[in-house]
Formats: C-alpha cells, structure tokens, sequence
C-alpha cells in the first residue's frame, strides 16, 4: 500500500506566513501517512520571466503538481468574502473533473446563508437575500452547493472546524478522511 | 457545421432578475450563432426532496449541462468581494480539466491587484497586500491566475468590460470567440 499523495489546495499560499502554514500542513499529512503537496514547493520560476508568463508558470506547476496527487485536501474557508477562495474552487473543479477525490475544510463553523444573508433580508419568494438583494442559497451547507455536492461525488467530504476545537483540526480530519479513502 | 452549445457560468443564477439575465443571454448567443444553456433551464426538481437532497440534484443537473456543451462562457465578475464567483470558479475548473475551452467575461475593468490591495500595503518583499496583510496576487490580470492561465491554455480567453461600454458588452465578446473556438 504506497503513501497517498494529496494536493494541499487553498489560499493559504497568499498568508503572511505561508511557508510556516505549508510545513505544519505537510508535518500533519506525515503523521497521517499521507504525502502533503504544497504549492510553494515548486521549484523557483526562471529568472526574467515577465508577469504574465510567471503567472502561467505558476499555473502549470500547480497542474503538474495536481496530476501527480492521489486526491485533494483543500482549504474552503472564506476568503475576502463570504466564499471560499476562486483559485482554489478552480482546482476542486480541475480535480473532481480528473477523477480524484477531494476533500475540504472551513474555518468557519457557520452554514453559508447564516454567513452571507442580510439579518431578516428575505425576497419575494421568502428567500434569503444578501444586502444587493442577490439570493443566497440556502441548503445548510458551509459552502456552495457546487463545492459540497462536488467533493461528496468525488468520495469526499467536507469538515468543518467546530467552534474552540486546536487550529487545523478540521483539517486533521479531512487529511485522515483522505488517507483512508485513498489508499482503501 | 453545427451551432455550438455554450454553459452559461455565472452568479448570474443568484440575481433578483436572474431569468431576465439568462434569456438575454441565451437571446445574445443565438443572434451570434450559438446556443446558451443557463442553469435554470433545467426542469423543476422533483418535489419533496431534503434541503441536502436538493442542492444534489442541482449539482447533477449543472454537471449534464456541462458535460452536454461544447464551450463555456463564464461570468468572473467580482461576487460579494473582490473574487469571483466560487462556484463559478468550480465550473471553469471542471469543464477544463474536460478539455472543453472555456471564455470568461468580466464587469470591473480594473485589475485583481487594484480592487482587492490596500492602498500602499505592501509587505515586507515588497507586494501588495490586502487589509489583513495577506498577499494579493499581481500579474496584471481581471481574475485570479488560475483562472486567467487555465482559461488560456484551455484555448479560451477573458474579455473585461470597458467603462462605459454598453451593458453585457463583454459578454458579447466571449460568446463572439467561443463560437469562432468551438465551430472552427
């Protein structure tokens, strides 16, 4: 039974401390017999690269380095919004549609409508709005349904951090959900 | 030849006006010389379905959607922040990694860096960052890389809205390189 690989997908490489988040991530996958592969671990672009072409650098590295997983962990929580990060919500798609598990967590302990609606905002339909009067979907969930539907397909799961639980514990749980789906 | 068969990505589904929107689309790509498949044309679920039960029969029905179109034309305007739509995000990755090409419109004609960097934030290499000191990536580009490369490689591109441009202008301009992609 060889050691499954696992795409560590998230914002976490836009952190202050990334390569710190990275390493405690990767250590965590070790003690669960799971390989953690973390974006900033690609080797460094070519020097003199313009930004565009640095940016599609990047973009294959991060291709490259998701063809070569076993399945997906990835990081769900809301980012500059009430929305998990649009990168990583690209990379759950890439992975879902290739075929390989995916798996997720969030911080935020809250269902997604709780989080994004206006307080008593409701249309025409009864149906939560946020402040532009946009509808919020509305099926319990801590993230769209696209996401959380996707991952279940997929084999996965989504967990979800509870409240005043150790930093990273949802994500412990979607590493060890991971492991056993993957080198079952 | 035949007309090709384009999904309509987009937060567009959560509007008040929502199937306003979708006709007029599916009215702009019809006078272009494609068909427009908008989420909500899909048949009314069946009744009596749990809330959970729902959101997956939505998921498939976007996913045989996708799998039934040649092409995709994906709304990246910002939603509820500075990013794009997550579950938008989602759909782009999978109809990528299915190898379909993928065209992206966007409403804000500035670039990702201007509307999501604090003003004058930079951290200590020198980046810009965003209120919480955290990253914003800055290649120039509407959307998140992810986005932007893989809808390039894909054999698509990403049209943004110049100021004052008349409404759904870019729109226009996806739907208009799609059918040249995708009847070529």
């Amino acid at each position: 039974m060889s050691v499954p690989r696992l795409y560590l997908a998230g914002p976490d490489v836009f952190a202050p401390d990334a390569i710190a988040i990275g390493r405690q991530k990767q250590a965590i996958c070790v003690e669960l017999g799971a390989i953690g592969l973390f974006p900033l671990d690609n080797a460094p672009p070519p020097e003199g690269l313009s930004r565009h072409d640095l940016a599609r650098h990047i973009y294959r590295d991060n291709i490259d380095l998701m063809r070569g997983a076993d399945g997906c962990v990835a990081n769900l929580s809301p980012f500059r919004g009430p929305n998990a990060d649009d990168g990583t919500a690209f990379e759950v798609g890439w992975m879902i549609a290739a075929g390989k598990p995916v798996f997720g967590h969030v911080d935020d302990p809250r269902a997604l409508a709780e989080r994004s609606a206006m307080p008593g905002g409701l249309d025409a339909q009864g149906r939560p709005v946020d402040a532009d009067g946009w509808w919020v979907e509305d099926f319990g969930w801590p993230v769209n349904l696209m996401l959380v539907a996707g991952i279940e397909r997929s084999g996965g799961q989504v967990m979800v951090q509870a409240s005043g639980a150790p930093r990273l514990d949802a994500f412990r749980q979607a590493v060890t959900a991971a492991v056993r789906c993957c080198a079952g």
